[in-house]
């Protein structure tokens, strides 16, 4: 028998802990589920006679040392500022881990240990980051096999609520963290690559510097900049690409309705608006416009930003209910805790509605000559409320990793993120039997 | 014989200087000025009977103590960080102390100590802040006096060109720290209060929301708003007045066309370029627009931004040189420092320029029933390029506070800014003479 250890056990975990289960006796595996909430351990293990829950406080050192001596693998689904200690426990103890978060400094400074341990350690292997990785570095080898040379990498993922669920003007509801999604792009400049051209884009321009795509029958999206492209220049071995763009994916017409609330103001997280608690959401939006005793809230708005009466704009805008004289009723809060709270009675999930992740790469080469473009790209529906789209492509790949470590396929030791062929090639084979597709498509050649 | 020290000897203690000697035979001053730069100490001091230079390390606590347990009063022209230290050593010795900066918290810590012994320490007696605080407290307590009530509160100041050296499209020459000029405003939202409503705006939207003003002869001003209007309810005693608002003076169409330099995120001060050193000022430019490998650099910022190719706008913009291929030739620059440097390429002053304060108070209240309004305005003209109005207006204040503090008519122990009536009316009185005159005018009442 195999002894795996999952710390956390959130609403992310649950397709990583279905897959687990389902393979435990195939595979021979005891899983022990940890989580300082030992109902939510509890619930995730239920009755299968091959999983466990326990408490841990994961800052008691002893409890977190006792459970990890103990097991084979170390699956981490703690938030990312809290994987340090786990992985320090995991090399003195010679334990494998797998996480699904971007790799700390902390973390990475971690790496000389492990390997002189032996020790396995394979982080962002979630969605974003995660499939990703695999997916466009599968595509970037097979190029680079050919003897291309690469001219330009873009990538865009999102989390977006499925076609089937999509009945809001804005095509858009909250699948993930609320907060991240109210303070995507905020805190400073973003930075990219143009055909050699260094290029960057303030936080309240973000919004109207978007790129639009086709994916097959899902139609067209578009992309709004992220603000961590150049280091996937090194990463990816593109240390010389001219252009190298990263985004989020959000459907048409999001980000010019978006960038009402950055212009106005209304994303600020830095200082707390006077009185919060009592205003309306209408005080709210008006706090931002200047005084005038005569003009209502909706003309001043349309005017400041310069929006037609007409405009599908204000639809969405009115839709939200930033115009009501619903009360607000958080104190201390910020302009952005205010925004959300605003949305989130209009963007929270029904229990019966779908999500979706959508991933599309794009690459540009040159190979005899002659210019190419590949695009890639994959679209996963949630299955229901447990098994959603964001659980499935977190979890699953997670749980692949994690057996393909146990099996002895993936053996390099190291802190690292998977972008070798040896990780990559039976985890894109295996993530399609789980119906996590891509599909790749020549294009005609298009500059930037 | 009474003795003062002057700490700093910068360009703005010119007026400063010139004051104290003028007077130091009929009051009996004897003047050191210390600065750690010896030859700028020498040249203020100049060869005047009553004046000395010396080289003085503030950071030497021996040579500090020593020079000030020697005389009767301080004036600190330090940058604001520095007068602490100061500070301390004047209350220890018992000595007076005037200056022209905010007060710093850690200044304002020192009010009981100053108090017990007996020191007065006045700060906040340059322009902005002083002669601010003079003509607005003034005007109030006339208000209050008659019983008045007040609605609202507007201050402006700004340090611009004067009328006869006033030839480029801007209307504007750097007459004062450029740096301060290029990154106002930044680094938050904007608070004020209208009509009793809170009101916000980020700092991408401030030079989009301003106020025009006129001031006599001197025509047509704008004003945007400045950070801190908030502050001086509590200071001027308006602590529940509906309206209060504090701004920069500009000659119209200043702040529409800085806003273009916000937008493209010019003034962004917190990442560096790369490779700013061999970027062209046309780089620059380009490196905030999108790619695209045919339309002009001029063309694209015209699209991104909305301006119509016959608007004054790309005049001021093609003017400073901004679509101009001269090297920016800074390492590591950010972009506020670029822009810092293609602003000094033509908005530096020529030695036989001439620069003008400009001042402008509004203030609305009830009586018996009606409403009225004042306004109060101040034109200053600098005289030369070392008595320029930004000297004259510092220093004069500064130097007139001493010597009232010198011949006992300003009495009052503690850390304070000048807002009684025992500084202001006699300060108000000589600065008249010295043709720093407010003409105060009522307007009918106008709401917000």
């Amino acid at each position: 028998m195999k002894k795996i250890l999952v710390i956390g056990a959130g609403r992310s975990t649950y397709s990583l802990i279905k897959y687990l289960k389902q393979h435990s006796d195939n595979e021979g595996w005891k899983i022990t589920i940890a989580d300082f909430n030992l109902e939510w351990a509890q619930e995730k293990a239920g009755d299968h006679p091959n999983t466990s829950a326990v408490k841990l406080d994961v800052k008691d050192d002893e409890e977190r040392k006792a459970l990890i001596r103990d097991v084979d693998l170390v699956i981490s689904m703690l938030p990312a500022s809290m994987h340090v200690s786990v992985a320090k426990d995991c090399i003195a103890y010679k334990k494998n881990m797998v996480t699904a978060s971007y790799i700390s400094p902390e973390m990475e400074a971690l790496d000389e240990d492990a390997k002189k341990a032996g020790v396995v350690m394979i982080n962002e292997i979630g969605v974003d980051p995660g499939i990703d990785h695999l997916s466009a570095m599968k595509v970037l080898d097979e190029i680079r096999e050919k003897g291309g040379k690469m001219l330009a990498f873009e990538s865009f993922t999102g989390g977006l609520v499925a076609p089937e669920s999509d009945n809001n003007p804005w095509n858009y509801k909250f699948t993930w963290n609320p907060r991240n999604v109210v303070l995507a792009g905020a805190g400073g400049a973003v930075k990219f690559i143009q055909e050699g051209q260094y290029k960057y884009i303030p936080y309240h321009q973000l919004f109207r510097r978007i790129e639009f795509m086709e994916i097959g029958e899902y139609g067209r999206f578009e992309g709004y900049a992220n603000r961590d492209s150049l280091r996937y220049r090194k990463v990816y071995g593109l240390e010389n690409i001219p252009t190298i763009y990263r985004g989020t994916l959000r459907r048409p017409g999001f980000s010019r309705a978006w960038d009402v609330f950055v212009k106005l103001g209304m994303t600020d997280d830095s200082y707390v608006l006077e009185d919060s608690e009592n205003m309306t959401f209408r005080d709210f939006t008006n706090t931002f416009l200047a005084y005038n005793q005569h003009d209502s809230v909706e003309l001043k708005l349309m005017h400041y930003l310069n929006i037609p009466q007409d405009s599908v704009l204000m639809d969405k805008l009115t839709w939200l209910g930033i115009f009501e004289k619903t009360k607000v009723g958080i104190k201390n809060a910020t302009p952005a805790q205010v925004l959300q709270h605003i949305l989130e009675q209009k963007w929270t999930m029904d229990p019966d509605d779908h999500d979706m992740i959508v991933m599309y790469h794009k690459f540009g080469y040159e190979l005899n000559g002659e210019k190419h473009m590949i695009e890639s790209s994959m679209v996963s529906i949630g299955r229901n409320s447990k098994e959603t789209a964001m659980a499935r492509t977190v979890g699953l790949p997670v749980a692949i990793a994690a057996k393909n470590i146990l099996n002895g396929n993936i053996t390099t030791p190291g802190v690292q993120i998977p972008i070798t062929k040896e990780i990559y090639t039976p985890m894109l084979e295996e993530l399609a039997e789980h119906e996590i597709i891509f599909t790749e498509r020549e294009l005609e050649y298009a500059g930037y």
